[in-house]
């Protein structure tokens, strides 16, 4: 049996998230379809990680075994022959027998946009969470660094998940402004569910006043959900990066 | 008796073009809703220009002539309010009362992008046009040049327009690459019907070999339509400036 990565981007737009289910279109069927289709085995892909429901991967990562021989680098074209205009698969390559697409992967990168702006963008709408108050910048940066190295992060996810432990190492979390767009970039070991998008919810809190940098540090110590800001919309969020 | 000129930008992928018709939604339909909402009078906007289904706009004029007293800077919230989101308002001012936004246009910029890439970017897809196989951009700059100028470019249109002269001056058209992006920016007195569209196909086709830059001066003056390239989609087309 052969394992073969395939490297995605999707917009995430029309999709309820990665992971099938019943009630809806979801990225992981497409993906199901479409090599199952140019393989002719019936195939179940494994993802780097479940999405929300209209979250965004620039960089997306899926596993499958296949008795195919099809050439890696056809696998590429012959998928995107078979996926809608919004999920493109760019790379394909055999991997080792014990890769696993979810389990290997080491580090995950999200990046949040905000459009810090009075008036919306149509080009940049589906990919951006439209702030129309003025975010402090400055003090969005400050509030960042406490949650840099290893915490218990149950504060900042939504219930609804089962998981062994809400420990998480974040490596970095820079917050950075072009003209009115504000891009939060951060990287852990892993996250909890909507933790991405409760940290970009907490940031906005900071950069409009609602909640001092100075007391970001107490407010994950605190491990309270009412702490925190809210949950930022799905939009805004994009996985850019995995590294296994 | 107020004249108001609005800048807008437009997605265009929903709309069949920006002129009222019987069978579609269209730009110039949405806008007047808004702006007889706000006014409470029944408004019918005049266009810098009819816009193709499917073209978009990052710069688009319209002007209006109202007894309404809402300050020029309010408009724009107002107006956005009423709008979908692929229809922004950037800014609202009184002109003076001979302005049209029709008429009174002295030169439009357009730019018409081309994703030339095996691979298809899903952020990208509604605003470009892919093209597989190679283009080789400095034939595509040197056929470019025998635009320039002053020409009877009735080879480089649709049917299907009524126009007194079929003559039109084109002050610029570059083309630039960047990445896998591939950018041709035209600047000129007006366009016929599909002309950007039209010369964008003709580049296309010598980017790719099948016309001779050096054929482009005698492609212009044969006002032959079969001799030019195809008309290329209309999703990779956007008004970038109108200059008054």
């Amino acid at each position: 049996m052969r394992n073969i990565r395939l490297k995605i981007k999707f917009d995430g737009s029309r999709y309820c998230g990665w992971q099938i289910q019943k009630n809806g279109i979801t990225v992981q069927q497409c993906i199901n379809n479409a090599v199952s289709a140019i393989t002719g085995e019936r195939i179940n892909v494994i993802g780097c990680g479940r999405t929300d429901s209209g979250v965004h991967a620039s960089c997306y990562f899926a596993s499958f075994k296949t008795q195919s021989t099809i050439p890696a680098e056809r696998i590429v074209y012959a998928l995107n022959a078979h996926l809608p205009d919004d999920i493109v698969c760019t790379a394909a390559e055999d991997v080792s027998d014990d890769f696993d697409a979810c389990r290997s992967a080491k580090k995950k990168h999200y990046t949040y946009r905000i459009l810090n702006s009075g008036i919306s963008d149509p080009f940049l709408y589906p990919f951006v969470y439209l702030v129309k108050f003025p975010l402090n910048v400055e003090e969005m940066k400050k509030a960042a660094n406490a949650f840099l190295g290893t915490h218990d992060f149950v504060g900042f996810a939504s219930v609804g998940f089962t998981v062994k432990t809400t420990v998480r190492t974040i490596y970095s979390l820079d917050i950075s402004k072009k003209g009115d767009l504000i891009e939060i970039d951060v990287t852990g070991d892993g996250f909890l569910y909507n933790m991405v998008r409760i940290i970009a919810g907490t940031l906005i809190a900071v950069g409009s006043g609602k909640i001092k940098s100075e007391d970001m540090e107490r407010i994950i110590a605190s491990c309270d959900r009412t702490q925190a800001g809210i949950t930022a919309p799905a939009k805004g969020l994009c996985l850019t990066e995995v590294i296994y």
